[in-house]
């Protein structure tokens, strides 16, 4: 009885809060909506690129149903239900503390909707709750771009650490993230601080994020994974690796497939704008990375092992998208598909070091794909960009320049996630604790956290 | 021999009355198509918004695909191909009823596009078959948008009476739903109805359908469950009911995403018009709503049981994302969450109530999903609108009427539904009769009514 | 190490080959990106209609999802991972190809965008890798727009194949697919070439490809299927067929509503502008022709065997959009499901023949589906045209010219294939071979073609 009451109380106090935080909302302020024409060549421009932004926000979304069927086709049935469960559940909690918390952090100063005008180089101090001037048509669409990338960075964790994970600091360390990691690092690339605006080249550039969205994710993947160890069985006594199975491999190419789809959003939907006509060369070079990155790695492994390995070709056109993903409008479409080669060796190439040298047990392959490819993103575009959108020229037009401001975004986006993300995991490891006990992780987390199992056989009932 | 004379027959005879009715179409009238000028402002106004209300059906048909693995995780593997079919074939059915017949009845009158000049406040009676008139582009695409609502009020009935249910006769009420007791609804409240002009506040509002849609096929949900019983072995003798696991709540998981991402077209869509700039609120909201709700119902269960539940936490999104249709575009993105955690508390004694009180058995929750929170959907609007958009204000401006008008609304929706509802069931049940034979039941409906088992296991070819 | 220095120098070759290729692009060329204004009427129009082809080149994409579930629940389990890999690689290795070469031959000559002018009425010339003139974003969208096409045509053949085709047999055909078959063809019917200009009527018109896509992909899965010959087992001696039933018929519902929602962006996309304000019709053409076909074959089906056959409707609903893909745009909605129900009669017919009289073994009905009903779409529109829509008229307006452009488009088709694709079999065959070794059969081409099971039992781990 006093459980309820408690509940009651909490629901309460955070009803008067809210109510609080907004309460000007609902008295005096009349946000724009409906008060802007589109009778006019203007307005109707704006309709355009609203329409670009949101469809692009509802396909970045819908990555959500691709990685929760990669991620759990590379599991155990076990544990199936679990890992859906921690990647339905951060994306709710990483809305409600991005629209609390860290949309105001990341765009803050930025001046790119109505309501956001205080912030500096560092950070963001203005569009929390959405409330006040920050109620506003432009600064929803932006907000709801924004979410769903956020929200895709702690997707890209909830694989590295399946399988043994507490449910609980999951969701904690998710909300840090949506809340305060990425948003702060996102403010510097994106919000009008001071990595975008460095004097080297264009500034770091970061088309669709590259580092702001995979590469952070797959640093913190790094960290969680790390510090949590490998699932029981991973590892044998002299130090060489098991291979668990995926329980359904079906799921890994369907959830593959999802995912390239989304990325179209994700990527050409980052232009903000389709009068940017160079969403046409963004969407044509994600969908060529991609290729060439599966095919390259389909004939690497083809020639070591004899076998056309599947899930690897799925992570090789994952880790094509990843790379394209920064330097997609800056590029030539040879230069796409030289970007989505370059990409396949590096996820091998990740894939041999993390599991072989580093002995961290990543189950999805979340830190090589989403992590390394990061990094060579943002690399690549100091390399391919070739001078034909924004200014921005690579080595192939003889520059140098450029490349050294993405090379100084992949130092500080390594320093940030590391000094912050290491910390983070520490302070929860001390306290709530990261691992599920060794009883519960041989007997499946899908029963001990959640109560039930994912599958269930009708005969027996 | 004599059967497949009759089947050429009926389709002769059915093509001869097609063509008679649209004879004239394909001899004298030529429709609108190609021949207004988009190379001015005002058409390409029109071009913008056929796109946004074009893509927004297609998001809404594949909420389809959301309900047909939400649907069929929660059921038993033995009665998952015959819930897939229902599932399916419904919309085919009711695709066609609602191209014939349900849409004149819903829009005729409305003067929404051309060939709907003819209805009055009780039924519409012009646009049959898209012909005559009605052949017109603009016509066509709220056709689209349209139908896409109709079959999904169907779709949501299909799971509440699945695994007893008599095939024939779900398309039989999916029929009359598309065709007679959603249209007509559907008028009074969108097509220039009586609802939708009562004289107190703004007249009754449902914005993208919580009532018109939702709580309607939550209502019929509710009756049909209660006409045709609940499962065998579902309640004990002493009334307690079982719990029935479904066998792949992967599913589960991954349709409930599949539905958000539709219903950001459901709720955004339902603008007909991205020159209407509030739907990037209305977008917002919806993904707050069900953001909030999901967070709210996993701590309410979690304080209660212990346990993460996540299918729980599924049906939790899905309850947001049906209170916020009615009042997406009305409330601000703070009323957005607190609607959203008002429909997860709703959620939870509905389900309460409806298995442990009512004994109606209801495998998906859709009762408690789509109808009670339906209804507080509407509701919401006479609560929370902030008089930003459309002059709806609710109870935050210190307004009453808003929801003295949303309230005739709902009370007009259960009185119609159940009115209509309740003899057609009860002439089903007498006729062709609602369920299966109890020996069909525990065998499972797969083999019987569809002649192959959902699942087969290779090792037996 | 020897491969490995072999792998080195491919890839060196490789990339100097292609930076040779496109020299120029990062020397000299600045291509239009960014250049063009938006800012005036008909920069906005050219963006609107930019949003358009994208966003249905990304629904076309979604197909290979639907595709992916389709193929995977018609097959055993053991050869689901080697079906999944077939259509995954074969649009890697299509996209590549059809990049540098069949683009190219397709529309080069059509200037339909820029660096497309040379080409005669037989083979297109230019656009190759996209470089030189053809590196600018009007290229780029028409690019990725037909390269979805092209890779669908692959993909419908690997269906037909599955179950004991050999991997590296299926991409050799995929890349020869997408190289030459498909865009020659499509060259003469869209590229500017002849059938499209022929004189009888508008020149032969296939709107979104029933013929160019569906029936060339069905025609290249008839061939291939006949030249593998049947799986074993499917045929007793006596000549009669076995059924082997699919291992997971949800994913067949499911696959099918995932490709209807893509088809609204493979037909209605295919007006290349939304400007045109005909794609609502062809939107709402597309529907009731799948509800069409649906409905009839499951009353066919119903009154022959007193069952509700749920796969066989599925396949109804296809052959429906298939044949509504070259007409939708010519007809009326009353046409649109007259042609469905045709299509779902041919189906039936297809069916019958191909597995009882033919003796060809087609696991999951893309000869009757796409061929039967893509050749049954190209004389539909000689037919049901109604004029209302490019001077497009066909038998119901008293003019049976259209018709015969239509009938000469089939000859074509039907002849282009089986001259190409017979003697391009016939050689994989003598070289390669085209079947796995009976032993691999009975066990499974997961395991041997790509070293594990697509489902795993983690009991066993």
């Amino acid at each position: 009885m006093k459980v309820k009451n408690i509940k009651i109380i909490v629901f309460m106090v955070f009803t008067a809060a809210v109510l609080l935080i907004n309460s000007k909302t609902s008295e005096a302020i009349f946000p724009g909506a409906g008060m802007r024409t589109s009778g006019n060549v203007i307005g109707l421009r704006e309709s355009v690129n609203l329409a670009w932004v949101l469809l692009s926000a509802f396909l970045v979304f819908n990555m959500q149903v691709g990685f929760a069927f990669l991620g759990a086709g590379f599991l155990k049935k076990k544990n199936t239900l679990n890992y859906l469960a921690m990647s339905f559940i951060d994306f709710c909690v990483g809305g409600l503390v991005f629209w609390m918390l860290g949309f105001a952090l990341m765009y803050g100063g930025s001046s790119m909707a109505q309501g956001l005008d205080y912030g500096n180089a560092f950070v963001g101090l203005s569009g929390f709750f959405l409330a006040g001037e920050a109620y506003d048509v432009s600064t929803a669409s932006v907000w709801l771009f924004q979410v769903m990338f956020a929200i895709t960075s702690c997707t890209i964790v909830a694989g590295a650490v399946s399988e043994r994970f507490k449910f609980q600091s999951h969701l904690i360390y998710s909300a840090f993230t949506c809340g305060i990691l990425y948003p702060i690092y996102g403010h510097w690339v994106w919000g009008g601080g001071w990595l975008g605006n460095l004097p080297f080249g264009a500034g770091m550039k970061d088309f669709a994020g590259s580092g702001v969205v995979h590469g952070l994710g797959g640093l913190i993947a790094f960290i969680a994974a790390k510090m949590v160890g490998p699932r029981f069985g991973k590892y044998n006594p002299n130090g060489t690796p098991n291979c668990f199975p995926g329980h359904n491999l079906a799921y890994v190419v369907i959830g593959t497939l999802i995912l390239i789809f989304g990325w179209f959003g994700f990527n050409a939907g980052s232009s903000l704008a389709v009068t940017e006509f160079r969403v046409a060369i963004i969407a044509t070079n994600t969908f060529l990375s991609a290729c060439a990155g599966a095919f390259t790695i389909l004939l690497v492994s083809y020639y070591r092992t004899r076998i056309s390995d599947i899930t690897l070709t799925c992570n090789g056109a994952l880790a094509g998208c990843v790379a394209i993903t920064a330097s997609g409008a800056y590029v030539a479409p040879w230069a796409a598909v030289a970007i989505g080669v370059i990409a396949a060796i590096i996820l091998r190439v990740s894939l041999y070091v993390v599991e072989f040298k580093l002995r961290i047990d990543d189950p999805v392959g979340a830190i090589s794909v989403h992590g390394a490819n990061g990094l060579w993103g943002l690399l690549s575009v100091g390399i391919f960009a070739d001078g034909s959108y924004m200014g921005v020229e690579g080595l192939v037009t003889g520059s140098a320049w450029q490349l050294l401001s993405q090379f100084i975004g992949c130092v500080t986006l390594i320093a940030w996630t590391l000094g912050l993300g290491l910390p983070m995991f520490y302070m929860i490891k001390k306290t709530i604790g990261l691992r599920v006990p060794i009883k519960i992780e041989s007997s499946g987390l899908d029963l001990y956290e959640h109560g039930m199992s994912c599958y269930h056989d009708e005969k027996l009932v």
